[in-house]
C-alpha cells in the first residue's frame, strides 16, 4: 500500500536556467518559486491583475479561465499565460519576462519611483578637463581638480601618492571616481558610464550577490553559494556558541566568508566581464551575528541575555579592509541594525516592502534561521524576533531535513488518498517544512489532528476521512500515534516517512512563537489584524509556504489569503535598491534608528500569548 | 704671521646638556643659540626687558651694566645674568629656566594666551561609566557608549572588532579616545590624563621630534636626527632629479625618512617612559619637497616650471598608513601647504610667529636650503620663495662647509688684526655661512671690498686699514685678489682657509635673491620696510647670523637692529602648537589658502630688482 503519486515534470525557466521538479498541475507561479524567480502578484494570485505574465517556450501549459479573460487570442497562440492560474501538466520551458520579475532591476526602478527616487548611488563619477598648469598658474594638483570639479575634496593617501601621475598621464583630462567628498580614482579618459557596485546577502545558509550597474540600476549577474560557516553549525547559536568556546573561531569563520564572499565575487566579474576596478562599492546585509561575524566582531553578546548587538548603525568600510577583492578604495556599507537579533537583512527587508514609507499597514514575516516579524502601522515601525526557525529547517523533527533532494516538500490530499511531491528526481528521505506544514494543515482540515495538536487514534478518526488515509494512522502500543506519509517503493526502496506526534508539538512551539509574537506586535501598536493591509512573507522558507496552509496551522494571520504576498528575497532587494540611492541608504539608517525592538523573552504577556497561541486555529477562513 | 686667536671657552647649557665652544667675550645668548637653545628677546638684546634671565652655576660670566639695572643683587650673588648681556669669560654650567626658552611649553602657553586659545588638541579623552545591558535595555555597544558620551560616534572596523571585549572587560567603564567624532580607542580606568602627540619638524638636513602632553601642553622629550636623504643630495633640486631618473628612488626615500621617524619616536618614549599606544596624534612640518615624498608623493612637478604641489590643504591620514609606531589608529596632520617650494614648514612659522592673526605688521625670512619670505601688512599674507639657500650652506662656496666642526663660523675686527671662531675644539678647515657673512660685513667696513663686491689689491687699500689685515689681502698674477682669514698654524698643521672673490660674487646672488624678494613682496604689498615692526629671522641658519652684518651685505633691510628677532625654530614651534590647538590647525588651513603665493621666477620686475640688489649697501645704519 502506498500514496499515489501524481505524475512529476521538469520545468525550466529563463532567465538563469533554472530547473525543477514539480507535480503535475502545479502553477506556474509556484514552480517558478521553487526556482528561485519570485514572480509579481499584486492581486495575491487571484488571476485579476495580469501582473504575473510568463511565456511558456515549449511544453503543455493549457490556459486557465482568466488567462483567457485577460489575455488576447493572439497572447494565449504565442504562449503567454497568467503564472498564477496556469499549471504545469508536461516538461515545460519557460520564459519569464523582467517586468514579471519582482525582484529584478524593474522592481527596483518601480520602488525608487514609488519613492520619488531617481537611481542615485553614493559613488559617482564625473568628466572634468583642467587647465593646464603653467606660468602664473601653479596651483597645486588637488586644489586644481577642487575646481574643476567645484566642490571640496578628501583625498586618501593612496589616491594622493598616485595624483600628480593619475593628472599628468592624460594632460589634465580624466574621471574623478566620488564617494560624497571622498576622490576613490581618477581615471584616465571619460569612463563616467562604467560604474558598478555589488550588493550582498548574507544569509546564515546561503548568500547571494548581485552585480548592479549604477548608472541604470541593471542587474548583470547574480551568483550564490552556500554561507560555509554551516560547516561549523547550521543555526547561528551554535556558531555564537563555538566562538565562545574558541574565540579563534571568529577570525576563520569571518575568513571564510570574505574568501566565499570573494568567489562570488570572481564569478559576477566572469560573468559580466567587468572588471573589477570598476566595483565601486558594496552593500552587505545579514542577520546581526552574520554581519557582526563577517565585520569581525564578536557575536558573544548576542548569544547572552540581553542579546546585545555591537553596533546600530551601518559599518561602513573600505571593502579592502575585510579582505573583499574590488576596487582598492571601494567602500562597503553594512547595514544597520535595529537590535538583538533583528539585524540588516530586517532593516533590508523592511526597505524592499516600502515599510519605512508608512502608506500602508503591513506586516512583514521572514521565517529563517529566526523568524523576524515587523509592524508598520500608524507611523510606526515595531520588529520581533523569535526562535521558531529550526523546526522549519528540519530541526528536532523525526525525519525532518532541509528543503534538498529526498524532501517531501508538498502535501495534499485528494477524495481517495494523500498526494506529496519530493524535490528532485528521488524518491522521498525526510520531511521540509513546508510538507510539514502541509501535512499538518490536511490533517486538521481532515480532522485527524484535533485544536490543542494531538493526533487521533484510527478509531478517532471521524468517518467521513477516507479509507486510505485512515489506515495511514499508526497507533503504536504506548497509545502514541503518527500518521504514515510514505511507504518504501514497490522495490523496497525509499524510506517510509512518518509524521510523528512530537512533530506536532515542534511545529506547535515554532508557530505559537510566530503567532503570539505577530500578536504582542499588534498589541504594542494598538492595532488590529483586521486593519493591515498586506502581510508579506519574505525570506527563503517563507516563498514555499502554502499561504492557505500556513493560515491553517496560525503561522500566519487569519486573513484573506489575497493580502498574503511573497516578496521574494527581501534582504537581497534592499541591499540592492540601498546601493543604488544614496538616499534610501539614509532613510535605512532612520528605519534602523526608529524602529522600535520590542524584546518578547522578557515580556511575561508574551508567554501568555505564547501559551493560547499554541492551539491551532478552530476553522478555517473561506478566503 | 698668522691671526690673533682670541681664548676659547666651553659652555655647557642646561637642559639637554648641550656643550658649545666660543670666543671669550660671546654673549650667553649667542653661545645658547649656538647649542640651539634660543632664548626670549622681545627687547631685541638690548638689556631692557629682562626676559632672558639665566643662571650661570659654575665658571665666570661678569653681570654686565644693564644686568646690575636689571636685577637685584641677591639675583647676582646666585648667579643670574641677563643672556644677552652676560658674556663668557671661562669654561661655564649655565642653566636656562624654562620661562626664558622661546622654544618651550611656555611659549607655547604664551602663544595661546595670545590668540585667547586654550590647550585644546583634536584628540580628547573622557572618562564614562555606562549602564549594563539589562532586560529591557538591550542597546547595541556603540549607541551605548554614544549616549554615555551624549554625542555620535564614527568608529574605525579595527576598533568596532574589539569593541563588544572592551566595554565588557571592565564592566562598560573606561576612558573614550576621540578623534572629532572618531573613535580611536577605548581604553580599561580613567586615562583621561594619558594623553600624547608629537610633533615633527622635517627638514631638508634635520629632522626634530618633540613628545609633548596633550593636557598641559608640556614638552615631555625632544630628539633631532639627521634627514637621511641627505645621502640622496644635500639640497632639495637633486634629490627630485634623482626621484626624475629613478621613480623607485621615490619609495626608498619615503622609507627611510620613515625608519628614521621611527627611530625618534623610540628615543622620545625611552627619555619619557611614554608608551607609544598612548601617543594619540602627531604633526608634521616640512617644505613642499619634503612632505610629499614623506607621504609618498612624487615631488616631480615640483621641479619643473610652473613647480606645482600635489596638495595645498593638509593631509590627514593615520600614522600607521605612513609607517609610523604610535598608536595604531592615531591620526597624523601634515601641514597644508602654500605652493610651489612654499610649504608646511613656511605654514607652521607663520604660526609660530602670529603672522596670521595681523595685528603686527612683520616679514618672516627662513633661510634654509631654500629662501622662504613671508610678510604680513594690511590684512594681507604674501610669500616667496627664492634659490637663495646653497651659499650660506657652504655650496659654491671654494673653501665652503656647512657649520659643522672646523667651519670658521665667526669673524670680527680688531685694532690690529681679525679674529675668528672655529667650530669645535679644532683647527679652521673652511667658511660656514655665518662666517662668510661676517667676512664680508668686516671687509666692507674696512672699505676693503666696494659695493659693486669686488676685492681690492693691497695697493687699493684704505689707510685706515691696519696693516695686518692688509697683508692679508693676496694679489694672484692674474690680478684676481683674495683674503687670507687664516693660516696654517705653528707647526704647520691646519689649513689655510681664503675668502675668495668668487666667493663674494656667490654671496651677492644669494643675498640678492633674499633682498629682491622681500622688496618685491612689499612692492605688491604697496608697503614701505619703514613701516614694518618686526623681522623675525627663522630656521637653522636665521638663529646664527649676526643681525647687523646681515643687514650690512642687505641680506636683512636697513632697519633698526631691534627690529630683527631670532624665533628659533619657527616650524618647530608651529607643528607643536597645532598639535595642541585644534583652532589653531583650523586657523593654519585658512591661512595656508589665503597667503598670496608671489611666483618670482616668472616676474620679469623680479629680474631688475634682483640685479640692483647684488650691489651692496653703501653705508651702514647707525642702531
Amino acid at each position: 500500500m502506498h500514496a499515489s503519486k501524481k505524475p512529476e515534470y521538469r520545468a525550466v525557466f529563463q532567465p538563469g536556467n533554472r530547473s525543477v521538479f514539480v507535480l503535475a498541475g502545479t502553477p506556474v507561479f509556484e514552480a517558478a518559486a521553487r526556482g528561485g524567480l519570485v514572480l509579481n502578484n499584486p492581486c495575491g494570485g487571484n488571476g485579476t491583475c495580469g501582473k504575473c505574465r510568463v511565456r511558456v517556450v515549449e511544453g503543455n501549459c493549457p490556459p486557465s479561465r482568466s488567462c483567457r479573460d485577460k489575455l488576447s487570442d493572439s497572447e494565449i497562440d504565442h504562449g503567454i499565460r497568467l503564472a498564477c492560474q496556469a499549471r504545469i501538466e508536461d516538461d515545460c520551458l519557460i520564459e519569464v519576462p523582467e517586468e514579471t520579475l519582482f525582484d529584478s532591476s524593474a522592481r527596483i526602478l518601480v520602488a525608487a519611483e514609488d519613492q520619488q527616487l531617481t537611481i542615485q548611488p553614493c559613488v559617482r563619477k564625473q568628466y572634468v578637463e583642467m587647465p593646464l598648469p603653467a606660468a602664473g598658474d601653479n596651483l597645486d594638483d588637488c586644489t586644481r581638480l577642487e575646481r574643476a570639479l567645484d566642490q571640496s575634496l578628501k583625498t586618501p593617501l593612496s589616491v594622493l601618492r598616485r595624483m600628480p601621475e593619475l593628472l599628468r598621464q592624460n594632460r589634465f583630462k580624466g574621471t574623478a571616481v566620488l564617494y560624497g567628498h571622498r576622490l576613490l580614482d581618477f581615471e584616465t579618459d571619460d569612463t563616467s558610464e562604467t560604474a558598478y557596485g555589488i550588493a550582498f546577502d548574507l544569509g546564515s545558509t546561503t548568500i547571494v550577490g548581485t552585480l548592479l550597474n549604477l548608472r541604470t540600476g541593471r542587474e548583470e549577474a547574480i551568483a550564490a553559494a552556500m554561507n560555509p560557516q554551516i560547516s561549523v553549525g547550521g543555526d547561528l547559536v551554535s556558531r555564537i556558541l563555538s566562538i565562545n568556546d574558541r574565540p579563534e573561531a571568529l577570525e576563520e569563520m569571518r575568513l571564510s566568508v570574505s574568501a566565499e564572499l570573494n568567489n562570488l565575487i570572481d564569478s559576477l566579474m566572469e560573468q559580466s566581464g567587468v572588471e573589477r576596478r570598476n566595483v565601486y562599492e558594496l552593500a552587505l546585509a545579514g542577520n546581526s551575528a552574520m554581519q557582526q561575524i563577517f565585520c569581525g566582531v564578536s557575536p558573544a553578546a548576542l548569544g547572552e541575555i540581553p542579546f546585545s548587538a555591537a553596533f546600530q548603525k551601518g559599518v561602513i568600510c573600505r571593502a579592502s579592509e575585510c579582505g573583499l577583492r574590488t576596487h582598492p578604495e571601494a567602500p562597503l556599507y553594512v547595514f544597520p541594525q535595529i537590535g538583538g537579533f533583528i539585524g540588516g537583512d530586517t532593516v533590508a527587508g523592511v526597505m524592499a516592502a516600502l515599510m519605512h514609507t508608512g502608506r500602508r499597514k503591513q506586516i512583514l514575516i521572514d521565517i529563517g534561521t529566526n523568524g523576524e516579524i515587523v509592524l508598520a502601522v500608524n507611523g510606526r515601525l515595531l520588529a520581533a524576533s523569535t526562535a521558531a526557525g529550526p523546526a522549519f529547517e528540519g530541526a528536532r523533527i523525526v525525519q525532518g531535513m532541509r528543503a534538498a533532494p529526498g524532501a517531501i516538500e508538498k502535501v495534499t490530499v485528494n477524495e481517495e488518498d494523500i498526494e506529496y511531491n519530493v524535490i528532485g528526481d528521488t524518491s522521498a528521505r525526510g520531511l521540509c517544512g513546508t510538507g510539514l506544514i502541509d501535512g499538518a494543515a490536511e490533517l486538521l482540515r481532515l480532522g485527524l489532528i484535533d485544536s490543542t495538536g494531538r493526533l487521533l487514534k484510527p478509531c478517532e478518526a471521524p468517518d467521513s476521512v477516507p479509507a486510505k488515509i485512515r489506515e495511514r494512522l499508526i497507533e503504536h502500543a504506548d497509545e502514541h500515534v503518527d500518521f504514515r506519509i510514505t511507504d518504501k517503493d514497490d522495490t523496497g526502496n525509499g524510506s517510509e516517512v512518518h509524521l510523528y506526534q512530537q512533530d506536532i508539538r515542534e511545529l506547535q512551539l515554532a508557530t505559537a512563537a510566530i503567532r503570539a509574537g505577530t500578536r504582542m506586535l499588534l498589541k504594542q501598536a494598538e492595532a488590529k489584524i483586521e486593519e493591515i493591509d498586506e502581510i508579506m512573507l519574505a525570506g527563503a522558507f517563507g516563498n514555499f509556504i502554502r499561504r492557505r496552509n500556513a493560515r491553517r496551522i496560525g503561522l500566519l494571520p487569519q486573513v484573506d489569503t489575497r493580502k498574503i504576498n511573497f516578496i521574494g528575497n527581501a534582504a537581497s532587494m534592499g541591499a540592492k535598491i540601498v546601493l543604488l540611492s544614496s538616499e534610501l541608504r539614509q532613510l535605512a539608517e532612520k528605519t534602523a534608528a526608529r524602529t522600535e525592538h520590542i524584546e518578547l523573552s522578557s515580556d511575561p504577556e508574551f508567554q501568555n500569548e505564547f501559551a493560547e497561541a499554541m492551539i491551532f486555529p478552530e476553522e478555517e477562513l473561506r478566503t
